[in-house]
């Protein structure tokens, strides 16, 4: 079975974030003031495996050995069976 | 009225991502072969506007002008009102 799957990986909060605020400033200097902006990094993951469970399980191995840092990043697994 | 907006911002269909296969085959050396992956970015954005089309017009123009290359990139903007 394929699986089509979305992980999002941001800072946890609390930590500094310095490639946001300097787009933030660069947006109010461009005349577009923001309450607030925050990045995240999003990857589409296609996937063969037998179950769902499966398939969670990989991506959350991937997650912790190689896409986020478990220290600084929060990262959240979306996933759905593909056609 | 305060606006919660999510922006994501992805290469368009055909443009090569070297990025994404280097993170493709990284995966593959660690034992996660994958169908496909490909990577996008995601900003979330807190605004002040007077209404939501605003909002919108407001967040369309940053991405032209400084968050997104119009040129290789697709990006999508989901806006939903603060409380």
């Amino acid at each position: 079975m394929q699986y089509h799957i979305e992980v999002t990986i941001g800072l946890k909060d609390g930590m500094l974030d310095p490639e946001a605020a300097t787009i933030r400033k660069a947006l109010e200097h461009l005349g577009y003031p923001t309450v607030s902006l925050g990045l995240q990094k999003k990857f589409i993951i296609d996937l063969d495996e037998a179950s769902s469970d499966e398939a969670y399980s990989k991506v959350d191995e991937m997650c912790k050995r190689l896409l986020a840092n478990p220290v600084i990043h929060n990262y959240d697994i979306v996933i759905e069976e593909s056609i």
